[in-house]
């Protein structure tokens, strides 16, 4: 890596799908009962989206995007931060848009017209506070290389990419063009598996992207398993010390390990009553990587995402509903 | 009142503004900087709309409306249950209308082609969990006579109606029509006085219509010291006890009130943490009138009034998120 010759202005440029998230409460019967497996993400088109929000319960309407998710919580943990994503010129796109400024990131992407609408998530929350979330990926298709500008990347320190990206493919080729410029600039690409079925779908194109183009890595152990289709934790965690120089494992409540080079720390979980798991990750990126650019110590940086993460889960939907700076404090 | 001569098909039908909240957090300085009277309901037109909407927050988009609100929580307590209102036929109008539905209520009125779009509450709740609401009323100005089926209000036991449709002028023909189709039928008409200003922009035809139609009366007490002109709750109440056969007056975290002719009902308050008084009132009259359908007796209307209050003040937004029957259970 060559050591860039200017301050970055941004602490972290996100890139992902441009998604509103439709949360409702439900059975696990109703998962069972629409084929559904329950933690997961599933990609629908147009006609499923619709016949499952016709049968869905009362819903309630938040900004989510996996990467999206992450920029704001790091913005409400001080960062500087951007984000790239897709949305069209209509309601939701209007709302998407709303909602990241206002929470103090940078968003220059155009919105796409005459198109497909912007992409919505219908997530169903289970009493047991684990969310199941259905794609309609939408106007995210468009989401294509000509949306990246390279200026921009080269002035974030990290470019954060979600996994979920490999699945539009315009997409994988706007995210490659991103890395690319991030490392031509002496930056730093972040990336997060996101969901075990996302990297089953592409397992090829995610490991040859973790281990040639990844500098720091997010992934839950189910992730990290199928990465590398074993179920041997020691294992999996072996290999991606190897190929990675800072990764971050999240365990849900037995809390998360970070692992870079010969260092090694065990973080904690924060304690709290589980409402709703949308987002948990997301917030945990965003807690590490808001730390990482304050140039705090590896445990440190995880403490701020188990932090931020236990504040998504003590309430219903993805973004935060606190003060998050307080909480770190 | 005459003796109908056909047991009720619906045990409520509310008519209301058809509304979208937008929920976000704001400093009591937002609410200074902006003009607005915290804890109140100001009526804006689409310009200042997009204005709050930009200085404003990351929201929340859930379904509102006062009615609407005490619909949806009066049919999870398990009462039978429509709704009339008017959304327009866009993005947000089919979220109100699926919403609803979904919450079990029957919502036939038909959406607004071409006109205005669907209603919006812009809310801003400050750390001490107030709400303070700026709507736009959009399509709901064009809820008229035309959208009250004379057999669909004669078919409730209770028409209940919310104080702020004295606001748009083709709902007051049309909630009057209602009534007299109520009455015409032997069924009862349900009123809640909505917001101490309402009142004051309204008083005399709130006064008229309290002390003529109004069989089932619900106002906080800032509202019912409006409407009688006096800072003296007592005389507030024994005037309003000459006035109606029934009135549950709530006092926040004093509890309630019940009066009808010579019964008096204190209520107490539910304990419990205070995140978003939103809705808090719509959910008192929603538990008050699901236990009146069962024919239980005014201290237990009033306890599950306050049981569905509490869960409204103890999460962002105003409809349930809880299992409400096992709460009052």
């Amino acid at each position: 890596m060559t050591t860039s010759v200017t301050a970055p202005e941004l602490d972290l440029l996100g890139i992902g799908n441009a998604i509103v998230d439709v949360l409702a409460r439900a059975e696990d019967g109703f998962l069972a009962g629409h084929g559904m497996a329950k933690g997961t993400m599933t990609l629908i088109d147009a006609a499923v989206a619709d016949r499952i929000y016709a049968a869905m319960g009362p819903g309630v309407e938040s900004s989510g995007g996996s990467a999206a998710n992450t920029c704001a919580v790091a913005a409400a943990l001080g960062a500087r931060v951007g984000f790239l994503g897709k949305v069209a010129d209509d309601t939701l796109g209007t709302v998407f848009g709303h909602d990241i400024r206002a929470a103090g990131v940078r968003f220059p992407t155009a919105p796409l017209s005459g198109g497909a609408p912007t992409a919505r998530c219908l997530i169903l929350v289970t009493p047991d506070g684990q969310r199941t979330m259905n794609t309609f990926l939408g106007a995210c298709v468009a989401f294509g290389p000509e949306d990246v500008d390279e200026a921009e990347v080269a002035s974030a320190a990290v470019t954060y990419l979600e996994g979920y990206l490999f699945d539009p493919p315009a997409a994988q080729a706007a995210f490659r063009k991103a890395a690319k410029a991030a490392h031509g600039a002496g930056r730093q690409v972040s990336l997060t598996l996101s969901d075990p079925f996302c990297v089953g779908r592409h397992r090829a194109a995610f490991r040859a992207f973790v281990k040639e183009e990844t500098d720091i890595l997010f992934a839950n152990e189910a992730e990290l398993l199928s990465l590398y289709e074993t179920d041997d934790f020691a294992a999996a965690l072996a290999a991606v010390r190897q190929e990675v120089a800072l990764a971050a494992v999240t365990r849900s409540e037995k809390g998360s390990v970070v692992v870079a080079g010969a260092e090694t720390a065990q973080v904690k979980a924060v304690p709290t009553e589980v409402v709703d798991t949308t987002g948990a990750g997301d917030a945990y990126a965003a807690g590490f990587l808001a730390a990482h650019a304050r140039g705090l110590a590896l445990a440190e940086c995880g403490r701020w995402g188990s932090v931020a993460a236990a504040e998504a889960i003590s309430h219903f939907g993805a973004r935060p509903q606190t003060d998050l700076k307080a909480l770190v404090g």
